[in-house]
């Protein structure tokens, strides 16, 4: 069989995503159709259900295929989805509860979130923070309750252990606390030794983004049975995936426009955030990033999985990396 | 054996009180020691361990307690302490989150808690905001790692379901967005009919406060192996002691003073909120928590208990209904 054209690979990353996104999207209404209290729902809706890319849902679904595929009997795409999709959901609600949570006044105070006013904006700074909790509350319950039952309880309680962890102190909420202390001391940090900042970096996205990139194919692969060498792999991938994230991210709020980023662009440097785009420019961000595309493809052909298993998280990659939005 | 007169019993339940409250502190400092992020522990600290009287943590171990003697073999004190206490000490975190986020601008707006600066007033309502996050998802955590390994995994994962459905939207947020779209129609309440009225009331204390306090009684009681019999006499006792528990808050708001208290009394009435006292005025409210004392102390008479073994749950009942605090 020949070699698929650059052209062709792309159209097929495509409909993949879209796939899987559409999956997800459906999932989500029907896991969000209560409505009582009314109010309370239509805020939590209103954020889960305002579109995005879907990636962490996403990673979830594609580390569990990936597993699968290496499998003696690999299930059917069906049955992967059926058991990682209450998960894969759950993650989708977390990282809304965060946005949620980041828009609000108290925080960065941002008034538009993917071009539709921010949660707070519509519901009021009261329902958007008890939003933000209940869509935290309900994400652990979707794990508990929606699982299928073939799956084993041990990995259940594993799922919202790591899920507390990844969002907790250690993780996503200490990491928007770490955002906080250092938003305004750019300067200071850049004046400091290259390790000492480099350290410092890693450390805030490796939490406030990182923890739940992490835990996305972690919890996939873990639903799937992986065993230890698949689940180590994607763990240094996710790490390395996470950090390209965050600065691919770092860097379109300075190149992005307000269209297709669908919030106000700048507001990193006018904030005097830490990021690698205000500590060490864009040029060197690039530089790293196209080093960190290297390391987790690399990572991903060391043995551990069939290589035709990983193609899809690779693209996930390049995806993280060169993504205008 | 004599019976024994008022004062005694008195002073064995304060003694009864105390001993709990102790241990429940204590445990509650041994999980709260980490350091990093440090000023997010430092608020969480700052709102756990500022006293309170740990009602919710000594119903959760006197429902254990209360099980445990009715089996064959009854565990000693301390086993049952073991077992327990990491749920006792999660319920405390999670009240003490939303006791954080009730205090902030955009819900209640309270300078002061138990006579201290609130949460937000300490360390601004960037980190207070994210500290009641950081509480909500460590209970998870604590009850997740904490319970001794010999509680059966599949109650350990009924714990966190039915706790994370306490707190979520129909539980205590749900509660807490209720409280909010109702305050300032006391008037509106007042003129609609009994019925509608009790209803509407029910419905915000039911899951404001009552949903937490019946998952401290279950949550006991279900990690000591109760019967089905046990668990619903217990959960009727549980929706009595939380209705009664809210109305002598309700109470306390219009006839306590500031130095008890610890919070400015008759907010409730100036906010034009939704209670008891507000709608139904103190006569018929202090009518109503007679009734609910006598109720629950004859539901725990009904024969599915030993009457000696329910001694403490109706004398926290009673402290519950008349406290001063």
């Amino acid at each position: 069989m020949r070699e698929k054209t650059v052209t062709e690979a792309h159209i097929d990353f495509s409909e993949y995503l879209d796939r899987r996104r559409l999956f997800v999207e459906q999932r989500l209404i029907g896991y969000l159709i209560a409505t009582d209290p009314d109010i309370l729902w239509q805020s939590m809706r209103y954020s889960v259900l305002s579109g995005g890319k879907r990636l962490r849902a996403i990673l979830c679904l594609s580390a569990a295929e990936a597993v699968a595929e290496a499998a003696a009997v690999p299930p059917k795409e069906n049955e992967v989805f059926e058991t990682v999709m209450p998960c894969a959901c759950a993650i989708e609600m977390v990282h809304a509860s965060s946005l949620i949570h980041d828009d609000l006044p108290a925080l960065d105070n941002d008034d538009y979130r993917r071009g539709k006013l921010a949660n707070h904006k519509v519901f009021g700074e009261a329902v958007a923070l008890l939003a933000g909790n209940a869509l935290l509350l309900y994400a652990n319950e979707v794990i508990l309750t929606k699982t299928p039952s073939s799956v084993d309880p041990s990995v259940i309680a594993a799922l919202v252990t790591e899920l507390a962890r990844a969002c907790g102190p250690m993780g996503m909420v200490g990491g928007q606390v770490d955002d906080l202390a250092f938003t305004g001391s750019v300067d200071a940090v850049k004046s400091s030794s290259d390790n000492d900042g480099d350290l410092l970096l890693e450390r805030i996205h490796c939490r406030k983004t990182g923890a739940l990139i992490r835990f996305s194919l972690w919890s996939g692969a873990k639903l799937m049975g992986a065993a230890l060498s698949e689940l180590d792999v994607l763990e240094k991938f996710a790490n390395t995936l996470g950090l390209a994230f965050q600065i691919a991210d770092d860097l379109l709020d300075v190149t992005g426009d307000i269209k297709s980023l669908g919030k106000t662009p700048g507001k990193d440097v006018q904030a005097k955030k830490v990021t690698w785009v205000t500590v060490y420019g864009s040029e060197r961000s690039r530089r790293r990033l196209k080093e960190l595309e290297n390391d987790g493809l690399a990572l991903l052909d060391n043995g551990v999985f069939d290589p035709a298993a990983t193609t899809h998280l690779k693209s996930l990659l390049q995806y993280a990396i060169h993504r205008s939005s």
